[in-house]
């Protein structure tokens, strides 16, 4: 009996990793020139984008993207280093451009947008979080060969991409 | 008489068409990542999208423009599910992003944009027509091999880009 | 003593040429479609461009870009054929979108940005300058084969990009 228990149990695993990397298969394809990743209604942008990232190791890429979201942006205080974030709730994402390195063995994004409400006035900046909302997010990655780090420089205080 | 004035006639059809045809190539050329389309004014964006899509059965596309237009853009009421639209007239396209697919064996363009005016205040969201305006509009095209179609989603309703 | 002094000169020159050539080589790399470009603190944007062109021969090319910057933006008078100014100091580029062709063997640079201040308030249009500031520019370039030139188009009075 506990035999039987202890197998369902690794069958139940089994079942959701199946079903988890089905879900991962159907967020993105491959296309000639990298990928077209197609978010939805809760997908949270920075962790599908890494976690792309990271199954299909992409070494350095671009992207553009729009779609419909809850985003925080943050602008950068130079005197202290931290970012004053704003949130903004069911927006069209007009316009979002950004790239994927790599830090400290992670996936390093780097992203800004451009969004507008219901007045169709636009906001944006450097992006610290979105959500997809009421809507998709559709991303068209660009892929280059080269694996490539971002990093701190001083006394900038900037995270920048290196390109050797 | 009769005669020549049918020839007359077929004639002016070649011409026309000619001419048409020679418009049309005008309008954009290949690249190696799929094809850089140049509008001018009076151009209606949706439809010459539409007819290089059909005119060169492209499968599925992204693409990011700029320049000068008058714009309608609408933002979606999941209420009503109806767009409340606005004009914009004048003004430049800053920022415009959007993807290819097909529908009912048609294009499905969706499209989302940036807009500014003579105060250089921005404006922007869910396209649903453009003109092109005292200018040009210069739109860069990505084409991916797959075909694409987009569907409705239910009790979303969204029309979501889907990728299988 | 002359001659050591002319060779004291000539190895300045290599010095400066080699390290002109390690910084400019530093500004971008060569991807699958195209150049990967990083500007940092006080390049000046349309100069660093113009100088990849003629250094690489880009025949054509367009592209999107993001990070921060000071901008003069431009917003064209159809009547006194001018561009009225203005200038928007450390703002993040939400996002940037141009294009690379020729115009009597010069590089001709046509970019369009939105920037957003502390206030994530978004503005743009044509971009007459732009200096990166507290930070980076990160631009991402799809090269086409074909030499493309831009040529003013009356009565329209705009500098349109040509196809053929």
């Amino acid at each position: 009996m506990k035999r039987f228990f202890l197998l369902s149990i690794i069958f139940c695993v089994f079942i959701i990793r199946g079903y988890g990397q089905v879900a991962d298969t159907a967020r993105y394809i491959k296309t000639s020139t990298g990928y077209l990743m197609v978010l939805r209604q809760g997908d949270d942008v920075f962790k599908e984008i890494s976690r792309m990232a990271v199954a299909e190791k992409i070494p350095s890429a671009n992207f553009t993207a729009m779609g419909f979201v809850d985003a925080r942006f943050g602008f950068f205080d130079f005197k202290t280093k931290e970012y004053k974030p704003k949130d903004f709730r069911d927006v069209e994402m007009a316009s979002m451009t950004g790239s994927i390195a790599w830090q400290k063995e992670q996936p390093s994004l780097h992203i800004h947008g451009v969004v507008t409400d219901a007045s169709f006035t636009a906001f944006g900046g450097h992006l610290l979080s979105a959500t997809v909302g009421t809507g998709s997010l559709e991303i068209t990655v660009i892929v280059h060969d080269k694996k490539l780090e971002r990093k701190m420089e001083e006394p900038l205080g900037a995270n920048v991409l290196q390109l050797q």
